[in-house]
């Protein structure tokens, strides 16, 4: 099969790969109708991360099932399903909390399993899923979904499910007003959430017109292009004098970070989900004297996926429209450079013969 | 009228000092009945905080109220009050968000004013209450309580709502498994806070016999002398295999935030309300990762008043039995000395004539 394979910085190549069988009961094989390209992954393309030896990416896609182990009972052969971007076994005790990022049987898409077993990367033609009970999430009554709805899914495996973990942790929820800092898949996505949890003031911050035109159509009230405590002023006005409730911080840079609390009211909170780099760190003098609080972390997007694929089925959401590209995946390498020079916002990527 | 002063490193002193009287329209003249020693005080006992001229000491009093301004409605002469830890107006957007300690025209006892005006230390005779409106509470129906009720009415001030304080910012609720890390007088009324909220599983940490015994007259069903992460692996036994849902950090040391993190488990949270001293942090990587929430800081125990005041004089909660040492006001010096030498937990200073 052919599979995404990063081989060091900005060096990207689709190659032919051992095609993916059952190795283990709790093993399930999918093959990918729609895999994409995560801003994490734009980390060891640019050398921030170090690529030790060539291994497959990408670790978010959906698909169909087409083969299964003989433990696995939550989805079967034919199932469109949803593959979150963390792979979890659903039974212990973090996942029975909803905390499937920190399962104790974690394993890694293009790494390996518990049991040191290759895993496959989601930016291929085929993928072996471990744990596939407690990780796949069967899309009922989908079996080939157009273009738009694939987009919707596809969200679901990681931009959508951790723009909402964003807003969980801060709390949003009607009455709240709320700014999002970040402009990008997730950011986006967040002010959905947002808006989706019932905030009526939604601040998103953004100084590219394309990206702030989909945070209005997403629900956003205001858009706030000033950076830093020229941010916070700006906020302060528009919301007559006060802070925000509640801030979600989507970039995970020690400067988006200090914008996010300048922009934070006192007894206020912050949630949290942009990967911290660059520095990023918890004032907790600044949340000491003014109560703010702070949550998020990696998004559990298993957790979420039940009620947020409800959504999108039912047409209340339509988080695809982040994905302002789509290639084959054949074009994996331009859709990583077009990610890495903020040519496009988020790319699906199709492998041949899955197009409907 | 004789009141408590500090002069610098461990030099308390007892003075005379000018007669309070009203200043400002919102003023209100208090009488103190009892005052208090806070862990709090004892960092410029100790000359960890500077003390760069002599200035009256101490925030945490309760008395009969003696004079007040004009504007003054929410108390009388002749009621019984009590005085948080700190001076609020009660109509800020912070107070009415309940974020007292962030208000915005924030006077301290023992400094000054916003308008630049002296403001008299807790412990002493009489104290000038600037925005009384906002600042004191009156108990009803009590003018002249016995040295039980006043004792838990003071912890009103500072402690009780401070544990409190805690307990909510790490969503303490029945079913929640608890750990609190520090048995001072915050940390074992963060262990009845815990108890009154309805947890069931109440963790106490502490390698002091009587303060354990007291943790448990407060509810704490188990207590850890461990520290660090033996401290965890107690805990971790004791859960059968899991950590805590909700720890209460009521130290603020490096160490002892350390160990509330070792404690807590995935998805969990954690109250911290101990100020941060000696290069305590928040490990951002871990909360990421773990997905660990924090909240607490400074509390706005003038919040809290209310609810606990009315369990203080049902006789559902005796927070007062933090107290283990009562001492004549003149005695301020040796009270100091008691708790830094930790004779004592928490003593109480009575001035002459006040006493029942």
């Amino acid at each position: 099969m052919r599979a995404t394979m990063i081989h060091g910085t900005r060096d990207i190549r689709v190659e032919d790969r051992p095609e993916p069988e059952i190795r283990l009961a709790g093993d399930a094989v999918v093959r990918v109708t729609a895999a994409c390209v995560c801003g994490s992954d734009l980390w060891p393309y640019r050398g921030v991360r170090a690529t030790e030896e060539p291994h497959p990416i990408g670790h978010e896609f959906v698909g169909v099932v087409e083969a299964v182990g003989d433990d696995v009972t939550a989805v079967k052969v034919g199932d469109f399903v949803v593959a979150p971007w963390a792979i979890s076994c659903g039974e212990c005790p973090p996942c029975r909390h909803g905390v499937q990022v920190a399962c104790e049987h974690r394993a890694a898409w293009g790494g390996s399993d518990e049991q040191g077993l290759p895993v496959d990367g989601g930016q291929g033609e085929r993928v072996r899923v471990p744990l596939a009970n407690g990780t796949l999430v069967p899309v009922a009554g989908v079996t080939d979904p157009d273009e738009a709805l694939t987009k919707s899914l596809l969200t679901l495996s990681d931009v959508m499910g951790t723009g909402h973990h964003a807003a969980v942790a801060a709390q949003v929820g009607p009455g709240r007003s709320v700014v999002i800092v970040g402009d990008g898949a997730v950011g986006l996505c967040a002010v959905l959430a947002a808006k989706r949890l019932g905030a009526e003031r939604i601040i998103a911050m953004s100084r590219h017109e394309d990206r702030a035109a989909i945070a209005r159509q997403f629900g956003a009230t205001d858009v706030v292009a000033e950076r830093g405590q020229e941010a916070a002023e700006k906020v302060r006005s528009i919301l007559g004098g006060l802070l925000a409730d509640s801030v979600l911080e989507c970039v995970g840079t020690k400067e988006s970070m200090e914008q996010a609390f300048a922009c934070t009211r006192p007894g206020g909170s912050l949630g949290f989900v942009g990967v911290p780099a660059g520095g990023a760190e918890l004032p907790i003098g600044t949340m000491f004297s003014k109560n703010i609080s702070v949550g998020g972390g990696a998004a559990s997007t298993r957790e979420y996926l039940p009620e947020l694929l409800a959504d999108v089925l039912s047409g209340a959401i339509n988080p695809g429209l982040v994905f302002d590209s789509v290639m084959p995946l054949e074009d994996a390498a331009e859709a990583y450079r077009a990610m890495d020079e903020r040519r496009a916002t988020k790319v699906m990527l199709v492998p041949a013969g899955a197009q409907r």
